[in-house]
């Protein structure tokens, strides 16, 4: 590979951050070579642990697992958008992208909430898309959209999961767009468009999973 | 992506096959649509569970683990050795591919054990290394090499751990050649180069990590 590549995954571990109420993961060294010859993890982890991405049918009744698309799905021509210092991403914002959103498969967010990863005020409200900023997001031929924050949605209003409290998760993931969240390093990507990946792990019904996702380019 | 993609990768459910003696994963529905508004599985599984890498420091006390390697060791050129059929993989017939093996990054061996995948006899003895082989192997500059099978070494000499009953991966570990275990679809690989990629979780201390492994040609 004489291509660069950056690594846009954040560090699994047991004093990770995990979204508010959810499950700390778990990885215990159960065999160890001093003991057993060998060394094994034992890990305990939700598949929405991490960078990781969100299914459809994370939110949908009947919509699709990630098993269920082609590896084609999570690989593809990207670009990032800075949104640091942003308290929202507006249509009008979005709009001054257009000719490249048209051209690339993946968005990436930089919203500067990966220098916050590790400190409370990781969970307070990132910028988010508004509702018509989604809607006309699903206007394009998107495979996914990512951040380096911890959801699509503002923190507050995730308490009910209806489409009026978390709306964006709903319009995107409805038109199969899928979510990718807790990203890094997207400070290090060029302006130009890249390719990115984000291929999940290949569990069974998945409505998420935990991914290595990478960004290459020249 | 104009490039034709092949997943290389078995699924993860809670009825697959697991390691002789090892833990069966789990992957519990912990919230669903009906009930919470949202799905989320709670997964329990080992670092080398289904298709997976195992690190350096799986086998060898103070050896790398696999968060330690940039993300490029996991990329790279490869291709496939047809061994179906053949008891052992032997010096003699690793030279007929010399010319190759010199200029690529992977190489992975087809078996014809994932066609044994879900059966008892897919953990019977598969086509592996000589000794001889896997030493000579560590002449090139190789990342990793790979298997359709459950082991680089014979199962029966694994009850005690010691290079002298798993020779191939004290020799192949120590020089840094990742060990990638339980890959399929070995078969649909072309006879020239190609581009393989084995991108396991950013898991701290990683012995092994399972993997969505893919190999990407024209």
């Amino acid at each position: 590979m004489k291509n660069k590549i950056i690594d846009l995954t954040q560090v699994l571990n047991e004093t990770m951050p995990v979204y508010p109420g959810t499950l700390k993961p778990k990885f215990e060294k159960s065999y160890s070579i001093d003991k057993n010859g060998f060394a094994e993890i034992n890990m305990t982890l939700v598949s929405h642990t991490g960078t990781h991405i969100d299914a459809p049918c994370h939110i949908l009744k009947g919509a699709r697992s990630l098993d269920r698309f082609p590896v084609e799905k999570f690989i593809g021509k990207a670009i990032v958008i800075p949104c640091e210092g942003r308290s929202e991403i507006s249509l009008s914002y979005l709009k001054t992208f257009e000719e490249k959103i048209a051209q690339v498969a993946f968005i990436l967010f930089y919203t500067g909430w990966q220098n916050k990863w590790g400190t409370e005020a990781y969970f307070n409200d990132c910028p988010t898309l508004t509702k018509e900023a989604a809607m006309w997001l699903t206007n394009f031929k998107l495979d996914g959209i990512g951040f380096d924050a911890f959801s699509v949605d503002k923190m507050g209003s995730a308490e009910v999961i209806t489409s009026e409290t978390l709306p964006n998760h709903f319009i995107l993931l409805a038109k199969e767009i899928l979510l990718i969240e807790n990203l890094t390093n997207l400070d290090k990507l060029p302006d130009d468009i890249f390719m990115f990946q984000c291929l999940p792990l290949k569990i069974e019904d998945a409505d998420g999973s935990p991914i290595r996702a990478i960004a290459t380019f020249e």
